[in-house]
């Protein structure tokens, strides 16, 4: 491939505005451009080609203490990615090799050697997975749902494992994962067309489509846990983690990946109501963050690749084109209209 | 000592009239009395010396699915106790012989050999402890402060324990025994006096006391867990428990053995509005059942008496005298009133 003509390039950018209450606007960002320079000694000049939208941005637009520090008002809306390095001075990475790396919302990122590590960046190999596979299962999702599966859920063959957001990224890995380790899986998911699919093309048990009335999820869990449910993973929070805990069995484990139903309320988050039902059942409730498995990352991914290949996994991408529509696209999470992993595409690939 | 004339002997009773709803009240118990017979063959007599009155006690009287069946409508009050055996026809046990067993709050207990086991009869020698403290550190407060603390919140010298109802049955053990195991612990109990016995005769590095103003717990903490909370022994649920929530360490451990603030709930119970801290530290929420270890309590009560000997342990027991009693003194625990373990003495001792 031909170098570009760096200087010709222009870097668009999202930047945090303002700190949303409730549900992110349009207000909330504004849009800069910056030149594109050359990369220092020792670093490396990154094309964005798409970016992983995910319900815990939500959370990074926050003030306040968490587990990862707020994007700062004007920083880069912070967001990981896949690439192509376009200009190197780096002896580990040349130019056309893709990455995955904390991009930012934006076109272009220039990284100095020190800023490798901190940044995550290293090279993908689109012979494991396509470019928007590297964002879903074998990216921070895919790690996001094997360790709280496999090191917190602990599954065990013949176990029930429900799984909410079912159709989401987190939510097919954990699912298709709980099969491959031979559990009874039921999905909790909206709408029937995101339900049927679990179903049909990821191989659970059953999936329940919490939007079909007040009582779906109850009556679901009822019809489809015949035997309870001992591990509960959980991507929503509120009353679907209250209708979960009421069907627990003892020693069940319910792992608290996020709680999308919450990330926009500008009341108190709701508590579980039920959380007694985990003294009741001796049951336990715990929290997972993905980077704690960061040096596990790399068997997962060659685990989860290998399924992909033998065809024990599937997974699907819900794509969305250009860098200016990432305000209206990061929405699709928290409306429920993104049908698979949300991919914000920024340069075609 | 002499046989007691056994037709001669009239056992008072208490038994639930009616499911309270909100706070018991003494229209929620009635008092009847029977007749005392002989034991079977192969069976003993019992007669209660001491009860535990635990806040447990209160769920039992709901109706509905628990950790054990509820008590039924004009069944004897279930509870724990010590006693003496005034009739045998058993080889396992010798009038005069010091029991636990499940007495129900009554004078008098009468045992088929078959129901031994069920019951949880066994003889205790008070060279180990005294009887109230049989039912305090050496029974099962004891016990679930024991495997609560040990099993379930895995202490590790330096860490940071806190516990509620710290001057409780259950507090006092979990207290004493994380202190034994180099921890700085932290109680939260009601009134300066149960404070000042817990840090000055138990030795707790500080109590905080949760009426003394609404930041009262939130300021506390602050200033006596520097270092955050590793572990948190929750006996009382509500909005303490949100509190200790905000405060936690990466890994923490939350211990759920009660929620003594919600039991008489009216209202739904409040779920913990911080749950999602949970995630943000990687911690854990786990429910502790007593019964579950009593294969261990054996193990559990050597070497707590060996500390009760060595005055590493000590105990206080808030002793009420009377059957009668019974209705008035088992709100002394949700009036937060007793002060050490809460024992109805049924027999002069």
């Amino acid at each position: 491939m031909s170098a570009p003509v760096l200087s010709s390039l222009v870097n668009h950018q999202v930047r945090l505005a303002s700190r949303p209450v409730g549900m992110p606007t349009r207000e909330n960002w504004h849009f800069t451009t910056e030149a594109v320079a050359e990369p220092e000694d020792g670093g490396v000049l990154l094309q964005t080609l798409a970016l992983s939208l995910d319900p815990a941005m939500r959370g990074w637009m926050n003030e306040g203490r968490s587990y990862i520090p707020p994007v700062a008002i004007d920083e880069v809306m912070r967001a990981g990615g896949v690439g192509r390095v376009i200009a190197s001075k780096s002896p580990q990475f040349a130019v056309g090799d893709t990455v995955s790396a904390g991009f930012g919302v934006q076109q272009y990122l220039r990284l100095a050697p020190g800023e490798f590590k901190r940044n995550g960046i290293f090279k993908i190999d689109l012979r494991m997975g396509s470019l928007t596979q590297w964002l879903n299962v074998l990216g921070m999702p895919g790690m996001t749902g094997y360790f709280g599966l496999m090191d917190v859920g602990q599954p065990q063959a013949g176990e029930t494992v429900v799984v909410s957001g079912a159709a989401g990224a987190v939510g097919q890995t954990v699912g298709q994962m709980a099969k491959i380790k031979g559990c009874r899986v039921v999905g909790i998911a909206g709408g029937q067309a995101k339900c049927d699919w679990v179903v049909q093309e990821l191989g659970f048990d059953a999936c329940i489509d919490y939007k079909a009335g007040p009582s779906a999820v109850r009556e679901g869990l009822k019809a489809h846990c015949p035997k309870g449910v001992d591990i509960y993973f959980d991507n929503v929070g509120g009353e679907i983690l209250d209708t979960v805990l009421a069907r627990i069995n003892r020693k069940a484990r319910i792992v608290i990946c996020g709680a999308i139903s919450q990330y926009n309320a500008t009341t108190a988050v709701a508590g579980p109501k039920n959380y007694l039902s985990l003294l009741v059942n001796r049951a336990r409730m715990e929290g997972i963050v993905v980077f704690d498995y960061a040096d596990r990352y790399h068997l997962a991914i060659a685990e989860m690749a290998s399924y992909l290949k033998d065809g024990r996994m599937k997974s699907k991408e819900d794509v969305v084109q250009g860098l200016e529509h990432f305000p209206e696209a990061l929405l699709k999470l928290f409306n429920g209209e993104n049908f698979g992993k949300l991919v914000l595409e920024v340069a075609p690939t």
